[in-house]
């Protein structure tokens, strides 16, 4: 029996061996804040095959249509290059010029093809990116870019924005004798600081993967995690997840590898992703509360993720949960405003273990029981539409006075 | 020319010919507040044709199910009972129960049939309504009832919850050398209060008009109206507008009345509910801004509205519009998440008349004025996708941290 082993809090990507990281300030909030890592390399010894999954916003900034365009072309990849401070994003044929530039630089300096590299932005939306700041902090970057944990968790910090801590994450295992590792690093998602609009998150292994095989495990991993995760609803012009395989440790995982292998190497990718998912929801702008709303026996899935949304998506609901107020009747009502099949004479909701309606009738006895549950930081809400089979599960959060304060202006 | 004359803060229903009103305390709250108005009875001195609209939540709270039966039976109607304090939502049977037992008592007491009378709810949900109090409060509202402009008031103020003042409108216009009226009366929507969950509007009118030309006249309204507000996102389990129509001046109109007078009175029944519908946004739980968002260009009318809403509804532009910061590059974000039709390339975005983006490209310059824009208590945002010829307006607000702090607990 294998073991996965799940470490948070590590050095990310320099985990994984072959990868090297370096974390640089350039400045490129222009708020005269020359210490503040805004730079992150991220630097494959050998090249990659690559994967990722992009927002869904209509609106996608430029760096996002330059990863897409580039994972389209299909070759090898060497890198990514990540800022933060500035989204590059509704800023037009400049915009796109200026996230290009970028690549061809990161390759001039690496002797490598502008298409080997991936390029990242998260910051202010409508802004030029000052290409000066941000060219010399390259520079600096390729100088400095090493594989010591320092270099890693440099680079975490460097892509930060509202964060108020690096999220990291390696997982390993062993299979036939040998260590392999995914590890990780990623920033806040819908937490979107002023201006600032961003979940990235970056993976690698030390596995050869294809490229397909390599898609296919990532896109069912980040439906799972990543796309389980509301914060505040908005989605944004920037969110990007991507994966790199180097090949390093000689092993090569993919369709026709052992069954166990392929789900050591699917568990490993999910697992990473969960771990900084989870990371995200819980360092959410300001929130006091982490709730996994739950929602079982729907007619479809479809329905199941209308109604979980729904739910973590209510002002009301989640303004209750800030109030650590139990209060069931607004579950009821945001999961009947989710467009989805329900029947309220069949509804189950239950805070934790313990229901609060079930077949719709109230148990006002149990109160004391909510009011405890609710207290906690971190709890579960679950609803049974007795309709079906489907199911869902999303990590929200409240929303808490802070969050207004927080970002109401730039 | 005839002109029509919209008076706020009026009497309401009394100031319609033939309509009695009251308004008592019953304390439904339980909370010991003896003087708090709490049931209003509308009532016509003739039998009515009536016509509603109601919430589209799957969770129906009981005095919905019952108005949707009343209506469906198709007879004439003599007046409603709506109680404040308790929404009779999430109650199972036993509300269906009460909601009916409501209207039985009433009619008992003025030797009507029960299916002539409306029953509306609004208030906490999941509680048992208190069937002796109300019982008690409506034997006194009989006895009390009147005609004077102070019942009409009383009446508007007993179906008060979170709302800070009283919402009446009565609309007048002389046709054919006579005077008539449309008035009604409203509580407050979006801003639901812990557990209260509501919209409630009642209008009244004395022209005979038969059920479906009313039912289609409302219907139209509501649309451009009270469904164009958001206040929250949430819609709640008791939302009802419900408009009756005596008689009491001897004329009729319908399908085949001269056009000039159809128009009048649908133009009248707009501006009705176009008024409470406005005193609704702007007495928002703690709004500090009323924003009108205007989507043009899109390529259909669902396209417009969603567009829209997902402006209206996002807690980050929601936030910014608190914070007084014109944050257009959220509106773009927002805009781009709402599953439209959108090429950023394209899109203008204006504070009232002022550009903030044109074909894509943002005017820095003209930065200082946005700021003045968004610093008045109202303003708008306008949209242009440039894509088709469909438009929507969305009447929003603000978000802020009292809202939250408002809505933490019951």
């Amino acid at each position: 029996m294998t073991h996965l082993t799940v470490t948070p809090d590590t050095a990310g990507i320099t985990d994984v061996p072959g990868f090297e990281a370096a974390g640089v300030p350039c400045d490129l909030r222009q708020k005269n804040d020359p210490k503040r890592l805004d730079l992150a390399l991220l630097f494959s010894l050998r090249p990659c095959t690559a994967a990722g999954t992009f927002t869904k916003n209509t609106v996608k900034a430029a760096p996002v249509l330059l990863c897409e365009q580039h994972l389209a072309e299909g070759g090898t990849f060497h890198g990514i290059v990540a800022n933060s401070g500035n989204a590059n994003a509704c800023t037009g044929a400049d915009g796109l010029r200026d996230a290009h530039a970028t690549a061809q630089r990161a390759a001039a300096s690496l002797n490598l093809k502008p298409s080997s590299f991936f390029v990242c932005s998260t910051g202010r939306i409508g802004q030029p990116l000052p290409m000066d700041r941000l060219v010399k902090g390259l520079e600096r970057a390729v100088s400095e870019k090493g594989r010591t944990p320092a270099h890693g968790r440099k680079a975490a910090d460097a892509i930060l924005t509202s964060d108020t801590r690096a999220k990291t994450v390696t997982v390993t295992f062993t299979y036939d004798g040998k260590k392999h590792v995914v590890a990780g690093l990623a920033k806040g998602a819908g937490m979107i600081q002023p201006n600032m609009a961003t979940m990235l998150a970056f993976l690698a292994t030390d596995f050869s993967v294809p490229r397909s095989f390599l898609q296919k495990t990532l896109s069912e991993a980040v439906a799972g995690t990543f796309n389980c995760i509301s914060v505040d609803g908005d989605m944004s012009t920037n969110d990007t997840v991507l994966i790199l395989a180097n090949g390093y440790s000689g092993v090569s995982v993919g369709d026709k590898s052992p069954r166990e292998l392929r789900v050591l190497f699917a568990e490993a990718v999910w697992k990473a992703c969960d771990a900084l998912a989870d990371k995200i929801v819980s360092d959410g702008e300001k929130i006091t509360k982490v709730v996994e709303v739950r929602v079982a026996g729907a007619a479809s899935s479809e329905d199941a993720e209308k109604v979980a949304r729904a739910i973590g998506n209510s002002l009301l609901v989640k303004s209750s949960w800030n109030g650590e107020d139990p209060n069931w009747g607004r579950l009821a009502a945001a999961a009947g405003c989710a467009g989805a099949k329900l029947n309220e004479a069949k509804l189950d909701i239950f805070y934790n273990d313990t229901p609060a309606m079930t077949a719709g009738k109230p148990h006002a006895d149990l109160k004391p029981k909510w009011k405890e549950i609710v207290r906690a930081r971190r709890f579960t809400v679950t609803l049974n539409l007795h309709l079906g089979k489907a199911g869902y599960r999303l990590l929200a959060t409240d929303l808490s006075e802070g969050y207004v304060n927080y970002n109401k202006s730039e």
